[in-house]
């Protein structure tokens, strides 16, 4: 009877497998081949995180003949457990149940700890969960006067002894409240400990009484200078609960950075006030996000934040001031991790704050939570990563080398500058197309489907124009041929339609008047057309010297991030020349690739680690002291004659060869505004 | 001529020995051997911290005849320096002067790191300095845009490049100053670098332009129940160089620490206030020490602070009320590290704080302190340690076994609870003699040389007695057969001597009345024989059971700690019988142990590693729930009868064999006392 071997027990989707002795609990198995299965009581058989699928029947492909009796009885534990809150059948816990004969048996993803997250884009990598945070369940010894250690020393015993967990350290505030809580919970307590890579020092942050079944969270926040998002992500699953975005109040000491710069620089106490302001921000939001998902603030016990150098320095407190000239000398570089009270956020204030590394004095942690999310430094092809906000931080790279720079393309992408811009919002036109033949639009607007020369369109609710509806009109414009090579607009005899209005000496094109009906003038200037073709000079010119750099004349691929980014429609971006030629199905949006970039960091402690070293390896190019800049950034004013298929529109699209004359465009101007730099 | 061998270069005292090829320098030499030879600056010739002094002549003890030449000549730089500031005939900077042939050099103590600082008493062992803090002098590399690295990352590389130190730390708050203050010196700083061990991490603490010449600072901090005590010590030569003192407020909560945890217990809030005001007591001698020392708060970069575990408890801002009852809990027991900041001390905000740590919930960092300075656990023979203050802390123990233990001797030895008692301040009886024939007694106050039977005496700066002054005066009483064995009063009648007077239904004793000349009544009463009676009572119970556990019946020596034991008079401690038996001159003081102990900590980082480890080893006996505690309590009550030769009283001191009769002795008492426990 002692010579029949233990029972085989066989793990997926790892695939581990071990003999055990009958009777050893399904979890105690799965520890000790290193299976990941989750558990936060340890297998006390309370916290249900330990969930498994036996498999019964034959299976070839493991070789193993499983029955049901290869598993212990369905016992009470499980039965109150499922009776109180449900278990879906054939699910066992993985603590309770035991091992009897050889057995096959799944971790479905809800059980496993480094469970992937997958991502919905074929080409970006899945994450996989390993939050810094962790919840541990543990049974502390009661104090002892003959044995008298403190009882931080005694949870930190149990810690070790219970979870493997050594030398964990713990801040005065959570000393303060340790008695009273262990006490509370009757010695037996759920403990979040901080882990910021694997084998660092462990530290305490908080401790409830007994099994703490409420998630526990972490924020991750994208700092912008113009907006600010949150995405609230509960720790354990790593899913995304709750999102909320407010304005930088920033704004009101200037729009662009370096008007921010310079208000530290005029105003002895302005980058404390613009610190201030910001934290201040952060805060409500992340109250208001918290709300959002049902969670207390102080329960929101990681954040990860990333935003452009100048941000990065202001939320942190330091002042920007040497951003503003050259050498643009960062303050430190590295990733940064402090604590939430230290920044006066509105979450644990133990709760460790980690902002990405910063890869140049123009180029920040939002560049590098880019790279994190679309990793050019992993990619076979040669990708363009183009981050369109009111600054461009540019990459260029594969594999063997990754470029980057930030280019000063102002906020005209954004809407701002233009005479009808306004932010993405209700009633911003964002689509439009004009007819090559008659010159007359049709346009769609935020928060309407149908199109405008469709019978259910209300035009009274149209407000403006959006970032991408202004790209998509100049480009139209340009397909039309209602604007000539340099950007002139012709006037109604030249081109042959009466949208084109006279606008002092230059001319506007107009796509709505609801004047008649109250409602706005919406039109695009000559200075609008100006604005655009500043801003896209500058964006073909930054990746016109990372090319240039490269010794490549062409990429293989362009992708479009920036929340921004996302709306732009490739074949527009082409066509106004705003990215190099490409296949239009080789342009691709990233959406809010920074802020995935954050959220990776928040959800997978390793991918720190990994962007601390792939920021040092990107080669940083400063194009305010790159003379090619200046030269192609002159070049690429223009909108060229060109003829290319473009199928995506129908029709083979063609940029026709017309010429308004005219010299108002912005060549005269770049010298001025490049002295400015970005915005 | 290549074969010469280099020149033999011999440091004293290291004796450490080696050959260099001519032309290097000294420092150089020094620093290959592992010599300990100080450079704040590097080398560059500017801080003079690394002083030598060769010697020239036969020296027939290592065998090295060395020349004048054997050195360079004196240089410029040594020749500014020692115009600017001095420099001793004979000394020259060790960077300045090269190796030319054989030589002997001296490295006189104030130009080693790691000098030993000598203390006074024979018993007591030397501090080697090894501070957490040291300063570092470096030179930055400026900021490149090809290279955009942070002004941070390049102090980083300049403190690993030049000084060895890798991975530094920074706080916030220092990334806020620090731009400035790198372009302030030209790239060229003092950085004061934290290492709270051998190898762990550093932290910079502080970044000077330039050399910084003014000396860093820490303090040494005794928090005792009744009073603060501060110590400001240079950081780099371990001087002491003011010291300063003040009552703790928490007074107002209870005068002793049991009243102040039921303070807590009682009032919301009261331990948040207790804490806030021993904070705020801190922070005030905390600066006015430095005013003394002519520093500024800023300038302390590392504070120490001793305690007993409520007043721990109450300083880290944990509420007490657990030490209060069975069993006694610490929050935490071991040694505390965090920021000045956390505890609103007035020094630099980064500054570390250390606590030491606490043996058990009643014998605290402070009895830590006195083993730390006693060192029990290395002693050949036993020693008992008794630091006498509100509570008494003992430890008995050889370099094989501690035992520790607190006892609750409340405030009587300090002259609290005594009709005439008061502290030890000008115009306190400190010195009594009886004359055991006429019972007349002399006696000396604070303030003045004279004795009181001397024609200089002035009687009219008489205001009471002191604690050590009230154990000198009941032994004399108790020589002079004024109190009988069991501590009762004799009438006038009975002892012959009119001083005896009625005090209600009791007698007590006058040493001295000025009450004609509007002066106090300075008298021992019945009740004042006995709340001394009950002090020592509990002390010898203490230390008994200490014995009983240890199996020995006699200690070879005793040593008085505490700013309290520095004054008692060990022959009267003796007579009184509040330690055990033993020769008169095997009692000593140690003055303020736990002060000393502090110091040690700040001064020498390897003494923490130390004590967190001598605690660990330590045996705590809880007195409260000791049925032989009450016992040896009740035992101790009585001065008996005895016959022992004093030689240090000129005569063979006999405590006669009296009875005054009378129950009033403290026996009754004890149970209600010890109920009350510690004070």
């Amino acid at each position: 009877m002692t010579d029949a071997p233990d029972p085989l027990v066989i793990f997926t989707p790892s695939g581990r497998r071990g003999r055990f002795p009958a009777g050893t609990p399904v979890l105690t198995a799965a520890r000790q081949l290193g299976v990941d299965l989750d558990s936060v009581c340890g297998g006390r058989g309370i916290c249900s995180r330990c969930q498994i699928t036996p498999s019964f029947g034959e299976f070839s492909k493991h070789g193993v003949v499983s029955r049901p009796e290869a598993l212990s009885e369905w016992n009470k534990v499980e039965q109150r457990y499922k009776d109180k809150r449900g278990l879906i059948d054939g699910r066992r816990l993985g603590c309770q149940a035991t091992i009897q004969g050889d057995v096959v048996i799944d971790v479905p993803p809800e059980s496993q700890v480094h469970r992937q997250i997958v991502r919905k884009r074929a080409e970006a990598r899945d994450i996989v969960l390993d939050p810094a945070v962790r919840l541990h369940f543990v049974e502390v010894v009661e104090p002892d006067m003959h044995q008298p250690s403190g009882d931080l020393e005694r949870l930190r015993d149990a810690l070790a002894q219970q979870w493997g967990v050594e030398g964990a350290t713990a801040s005065l505030g959570l000393l303060k409240r340790l008695q009273k809580t262990l006490r509370e919970g009757e010695w037996k307590a759920t403990v979040a400990v901080h882990t910021p890579a694997e084998g660092a020092a462990p530290r305490i942050l908080e401790v409830w009484p007994g099994l703490r079944e409420k998630p526990v969270w972490g924020a991750a926040i994208d700092l912008g200078s113009t907006t600010i998002a949150c995405h609230l992500a509960d720790l354990h699953t790593g899913e995304v609960r709750a999102s909320g975005g407010v304005m930088n109040p920033q704004i009101r000491f200037g729009e662009d950075l370096m008007s921010r710069v310079s208000y530290s620089m005029m105003n002895p106490g302005g980058a404390e006030e613009m610190t201030l302001e910001v934290r201040r921000a952060l805060a409500a939001l992340l109250a208001e996000t918290a709300q959002e998902a049902g969670a207390e603030p102080a329960d929101i016990l990681e954040t990860v934040i990333v935003c452009n150098p100048v941000m990065h320095h202001l939320v942190l407190g330091v002042d920007p001031v040497e951003l503003g000239w050259a050498p643009f000398a960062l303050a430190t570089s590295d990733a940064v991790s402090c604590s939430a009270a230290e920044l006066s956020l509105n979450v644990h204030p133990d709760a460790q704050v980690y902002l990405l590394p910063c890869i140049a004095g123009h180029v920040g942690a939002d560049a590098a939570a880019v790279a994190l999310s679309e990793s050019p430094q992993t990619s076979d092809d040669l990708v363009l990563i183009v981050d369109v906000g009111t600054n461009a931080e540019i990459q260029l790279g594969d594999k063997r080398r990754v470029l980057a720079c930030s280019s000063p393309t102002g906020p005209a992408f954004e809407g701002a500058q233009i005479s009808s811009g306004q932010r993405a919002a209700p009633g911003a036109v964002e689509r439009v197309r004009i007819d090559p033949e008659t010159k007359e639009p049709r346009f769609r607007v935020i928060g309407q489907e149908a199109w405008s020369d469709e019978a259910e369109f209300d035009a009274s609710r149209i407000t403006g124009i959006c970032g991408s509806g202004i790209i998509e009109v100049i480009a139209e414009m340009r397909l039309a041929g209602i604007i000539d090579e340099d950007g002139v607009i012709g006037s109604a005899e030249q081109t042959g339609s009466a949208r084109c209005v006279a606008d002092g000496r230059t001319h506007a094109y107009v796509l709505h008047d609801g004047r008649e009906d109250g409602g706005p003038l919406v039109s695009v200037t000559q200075n609008d057309v100006r604005a655009i073709q500043l801003a896209k000079a500058a964006l073909t010119a930054g990746a016109q010297l990372l090319m240039d750099r490269m010794e490549v004349e062409t990429v293989d691929r362009v992708v479009l991030a920036g929340a921004f980014g996302a709306h732009i429609s490739p074949l527009h971006a082409l066509v106004l020349g705003m990215i190099p030629d490409c296949a239009v199905d080789k342009v691709t949006s990233a959406g809010n690739a920074a802020g995935t970039g954050a959220r990776i960091a928040l959800l997978n402690r390793g991918a720190r680690r990994e962007i601390e070293q792939v920021v040092r390896r990107i080669e940083k190019i400063e194009t305010a002291i790159e003379p090619r800049f200046q030269e192609h950034f002159v070049g690429a004013m223009a909108i060229p004659h060109k003829s290319a298929p473009y199928p995506e529109l129908g029709k083979v699209a063609t940029l026709p060869a017309v010429s308004y004359g005219g010299s108002g465009g912005g060549g005269g101007d770049a010298g001025g505004r490049r002295r400015r730099r970005r915005g």
